[in-house]
């Protein structure tokens, strides 16, 4: 029955719409500029025109969904911090302070944190509780879980998405938190990406070169146990992903059925919009690439889904910091399409 | 007399503060997130407490200066669009129409056009006028003006920052307009930034490239004929640079003496930064990169510098607007610097 719904998700994601696109690019090739001078802003403003069908829509009420779960791969020692950070980081985002709290303020966007898979009991009145399971099972030794629950964390995305566009939510951006998800995500691209383990797996929040050979090896050790399928993504998902991960996977696939642009944050976010590619490939053109993280296997992650970075700040955070720091310049895109004048109402001569 | 000026500018450029640097570094690393995750975020923290002696100052008052001028080379047949576009866009600056006036506003930045030698009589209530000549010489021929006119529009950049300091403006990007002027940058960066005219000529605002290897021929020329100097910036600068270039350069030094970060814009600006580091290397710890330009020499003449952009959206326009984008990260790293909960307030594990 899952298998089903998650069917019709992917038929309900249908093309963009290519007159709208058109008529966008119409527009900025009146406005006083050398014609495709703005370079991908106006990429930027093609695409969200081609999403929402408006040449250059409302997209002011905007969210970062921050999907947070923890890895039994923990177990093996690939983190430099321990998974007790997973929870406390949750309650920091739900206070108010942690670096994408504050980013999100500047750039006029709420931050909902949901809870995939926290392995601890948490409390708080603005906590979306989707928990899954208590963490994920340690993907070195068994499934990190089953397929089934693997489905349940991407339908669990798809309502958060629908339940934010209901309230009038426009455009979504990705984020998560979630200790020794960077190992999860470099199991992805090496099973999904054509990447090897030792091109996927980077320093994370920061451990050493000798402990992230020991990471290489403990990606190449879950994937022979575990045999995830290169074709069949919600198995690879299921055999060697994460709960929060897959969370993500819904908010990708429902922000593109719901005809939203939705702006992936760094590596993990982007394994998330890897699977989400190989599931439903016409989910792509509702992807808006953001920053390229310090992560070694980030740049080629990216240009496998085929998204293009914006911004080189060399930031490894994840949380969504990166993807909402890509808002300021949608938001450049759409004014420029909404108050530039053009080379009849200036009088400027073209070339 | 106009040089002893020069000399004093010079000398009136201090170091930056290095203890207040010290004390971000304190800050940022008490903050919940991985030491150094933030990655250019917490430099440009750092580097702006240094400039202003501030761990988070109040840069909220800020201004592009978009400084505006002809170019004499223009009767070679260098540039996509006539010259005449150089007054219009003057007019569309003070109308508010450009593509930097959108995104200025979108910064919560002051347009302040200035005129340093537009080859036309313009009038405006908005227009600073600091003319120095209608347009340059054109440089195939004869040097694109004087020793002593390029010291004077210099002098002119840094009365105008002066001026606005004096109003509260506590933070600059550097913007301009003038047909013809990738053309001078080209000739300044194989002078003083070690490059070949081949590596420095790119395609402008959207020239073919049949007539970009007309291009380099002129700006070959244009040195054979008047063998700028290679260490005395000044003398380049008047041989083969452009009146605006030379505002810009008075700007960045202005900016530096009084202790303001200034943000460098695209080529041009770049080439007017590459011009101030060589006349006073002490400015360049003031500067902050913004975006890579599409233009082909830009990655080289930053790395010269040593300056690093942030933005990569392939833009080629000019007129400050990588520059703006930039303040947004700028206003980033304050807003990280005020506002993170700390491991201790939040009560999280460190690693």
């Amino acid at each position: 029955m899952n298998e089903q719904v998650l069917e019709d998700l992917i038929n309900a994601i249908k093309p963009i719409n290519e007159q709208a696109a058109e008529e966008a690019t119409h527009r900025l090739d009146s406005l006083t500029k050398p014609p495709g001078s703005l370079g991908k802003l106006e990429d930027i403003a093609r695409q969200l025109a081609g999403i929402t069908g408006e040449v250059a829509a409302d997209l002011s009420k905007r969210a970062v969904i921050v999907m947070a779960g923890d890895h039994g791969v923990c177990e093996e020692g690939i983190s430099a911090f321990p998974a007790e950070v997973t929870p406390q980081m949750v309650m920091n985002f739900l206070s108010g302070g942690a670096a994408v709290n504050v980013l999100a303020r500047q750039a006029g966007a709420e931050v909902f944190c949901v809870d995939m898979g926290v392995n601890a009991d948490l409390e708080h009145a603005l906590l979306i509780d989707r928990k899954v399971r208590k963490g994920t099972a340690n993907m070195a030794r068994e499934a990190a879980m089953s397929r089934k629950e693997a489905i349940s964390a991407i339908v669990a995305g798809v309502e958060v998405v629908a339940e934010l566009v209901a309230k009038g939510y426009r455009m979504f951006a990705t984020g998560e938190m979630g200790i020794g998800n960077t190992t999860a995500s470099a199991a992805l691209c090496t099973v999904l990406g054509g990447m090897s383990a030792d091109e996927a797996v980077g320093l994370g929040t920061g451990i050493a070169q000798q402990r992230r050979e020991h990471k290489v090896d403990v990606v190449n050790r879950a994937i022979a146990l575990n045999q995830p399928s290169s074709t069949d993504a919600v198995d690879a998902l299921a055999k060697v992903g994460g709960l929060e991960i897959a969370g993500l996977v819904g908010v990708i696939l429902g922000a593109a059925v719901n005809r939203c642009p939705v702006v992936i944050d760094g590596f993990i976010s982007s394994a998330a919009a890897l699977v989400a590619s190989v599931i439903a490939p016409q989910s792509v053109p509702y992807m808006i690439g953001s920053h390229l993280s310090h992560e070694q296997g980030h740049r080629k992650l990216l240009s496998t889904i085929g998204l293009s970075p914006m911004i080189h700040l060399d930031m490894r955070l994840g949380e969504g910091t990166g993807a909402v720091l890509g808002f300021h310049f949608i938001d450049a895109a759409l004014l420029i399409m909404r108050e530039m004048a053009t080379f009849e109402s200036a009088g400027v001569s073209r070339e």
